[in-house]
């Protein structure tokens, strides 16, 4: 035994362990009461004195505000318990919507839900971004924003957010810093995007497509509520959106999940990127069609139908092709359960198209390459070419679950 | 446009985007008011009713609770504002002690801090887990935290929490699933030390040693605060603990950040896991004197200082190990910016010691393989062999500060 050294100050500390919280405490509380009508509904002002903790008063208090705030409303149904009724609770939200809208090469895509997350509405448009400037793309999209956006004020709806899913890593100002799928590079969304709205009083947020993607597996796919679970996007680009712990990790710069230039093959054959054996070259659909059907890929829905033709007759050529992508993928999805460990890793986008191809090799290599027994399930996603766009509009109700309540009126 | 289906539900959440937090209004309440003392001491009750929306009233019912438990305690200091004088808290904690320890291949140590996070005890003792049973390697880690705890009686401290750091992963249960540098599989270190230490009242927990050390940094080190940061361990056994958006990243198994295995070199040498090409194979400290110096490595220190005399001597064929481990180093680095992205990478133990030759290629390899500008900065840890037994007690600490109170006593 050594180095006693009793007394001895070790290091100050700088920050807590915990982020800032030290923020309204009754918007907090209007939260949590919110968050378990939500999971509970219905239930009485007691259940959730009951089960929150706070005191009879203060919740009769925080439910007459969320009430005022049209949030919640009481139902006519009542509970005879031992001694007097109790009036039940549900969530109101009638007069709100969120929005959430998807721009990706090929597609702009708007759903809009409820507080309770029913779908009021779900559109969806041919776009072409390479066809246009990044100003003419985002005018586009401003366009069918603005025409969402109308019909729902027709239906009297107040909105409670708008969140648009882009491919490509976004920063905290809401710039794209690169989308190589929509050739664009340091566009401001958010700022552009508001503007063309009009500066509404609602609040506009970019994210990641494969984030918000995953968002919608939490809170609505087959898987919802597994706490580590990641979403592939392939829409065409490969990106992960990850989920850990019940929340999207971002990182540092908004770039976690950029796993479509991850070295899988570092004596592979040279990227686009600059780099060698990403895994994009190998697994992205486009790749698959350029190595197998061959280049220029014009009309991608018809060429992913002509690989599919091939690979259901047996083409020898796409069907090897396919293996090693799903070989690749594998590899990469190892990575991802080396360092993150998630429970469920989902094909989503064209990944999904051919996860009859990819599944049997990527789960092969995986459970080679990662780490102790109960790795990750590689599974496709069922929630379709809609997912991005549900999950912006289920980022929107996670925000005023968070406590970014709609005023009264 | 198409598929407008308003009034169709969007599939039913099953549970909401947030951790369930419907515990004690109150607990939370004295821990955000603890908290807010620890950043912010000296400071008055209405300074923190000001900061945390907390009304007066409450505010001082929370501070006369966390003194009775003394936890604050009123300095004679008094703050003249406008009016009248305003007595200023700060962090008590006198009583009370947190006792971090670190089981690794070579040595056992235990620190103890007081609630301030001052320095009380630090030991260090030689320990060879090879040299005896799990069960009989246990017990020697019981006996030095026995001395530890009856020492911090004598001195009248009451224990807040006992957390042990362990290489390898470690489950819900606290057993130690598998951990190559102890030799141990499947050891529950919770339940058998909790025996070992008579059922004491305080929590005993178990955490990865990198996971701890991460911890550490993000309270003490120089990049404290960093939300986004990883710890990369060498103790000798590599593993990443990973600090992101400010909490610990575990992963569904507890498997996060097990990069040892990471494959870096599809075609590299097999490893004595089955695979080829891992990380440890090329960068962990005891590999790389395999491959110069020559096995088996009885006397660890006395061969990374006999390694150390090679590289600084410009022995080639030491120089040459050290540049193959910084780039494989570089390459696992860079799958982390691209999967997780950390602002900074610090390298501790043997990597540390090792870092004047690892970095330079390191940086050079991550640089190129990370997507975008502005990827990780790599770094040598400067917290020393401590990191993970002062990551130990600092996790205590948080339990505290998240609202694991100790009672008054």
């Amino acid at each position: 035994m050594s180095d006693e050294h009793p007394g001895l100050p070790l290091i100050t500390m700088s920050t807590g362990p915990q982020p800032a919280d030290f923020t309204d405490v009754r918007t907090t509380n209007l939260a949590v009461v919110l968050r378990f009508v939500r999971q509970h509904a219905p239930c009485s002002r007691a259940d959730i004195a009951a089960s929150t903790g706070l005191n009879k008063a203060t919740v009769s208090s925080l439910v007459a505000d969320l009430i005022d705030r049209r949030l919640l409303r009481e139902t006519g149904l009542t509970e005879h318990r031992i001694g007097r009724p109790a009036t039940q609770l549900v969530l109101d939200g009638s007069p709100y919507a969120a929005v959430g809208m998807e721009v990706n090469a090929g597609h702009l895509t708007v759903i809009v839900v409820d507080l309770a997350g029913t779908r009021l509405l779900s559109w969806r448009r041919a776009f072409e971004p390479a066809d246009a400037t990044p100003g003419k793309a985002v005018s586009t999209v401003a366009a069918l924003g603005r025409r969402a956006l109308a019909k729902l004020h027709r239906d009297g709806r107040q909105i409670l957010g708008l969140t648009v899913a882009v491919p490509g890593p976004i920063d905290a100002t809401g710039t794209v810093v690169m989308s190589p799928s929509l050739g664009w590079e340091q566009v401001n969304l958010r700022d552009t995007l508001t503007g063309a709205l009009g500066k509404p009083a609602f609040p506009v947020a970019i994210d990641n497509d494969a984030t918000l993607a995953a968002t919608a597996e939490y809170r609505y796919g087959p898987h919802a509520g597994t706490a580590n679970l990641v979403y592939l996007a392939g829409q065409p680009g490969i990106g992960a959106g990850i989920i850990a712990a019940g929340r999207p990790l971002r990182g540092h710069r908004g770039y976690a999940g950029e796993i479509a230039h991850l070295q899988v093959n570092p004596a592979g054959s040279p990227c686009d990127c600059g780099r060698t054996g990403c895994l994009t070259g190998y697994t992205s659909v486009d790749a698959i069609i350029r190595r197998t059907i061959g280049e220029p890929v014009d009309d991608l829905e018809a060429a992913v139908d002509d690989l599919l033709r091939h690979a259901r007759a047996g083409d020898a050529a796409v069907l090897a092709a396919l293996e090693e992508a799903g070989h690749h993928l594998g590899a990469a999805v190892a990575a991802l359960a080396n360092l993150v460990d998630p429970e469920v890793v989902l094909l989503g986008g064209y990944l999904a198209t051919l996860a009859p191809w990819l599944l049997p090799p990527a789960q092969h290599r995986l459970d080679h390459l990662a780490v102790g027994p109960g790795a990750a399930r590689l599974l496709a996603s069922t929630l379709g070419h809609d997912a991005a766009a549900m999950g912006a509009a289920a980022q929107v109700l996670d925000q005023v679950d968070a406590g970014r309540l709609p005023h009264p009126g």
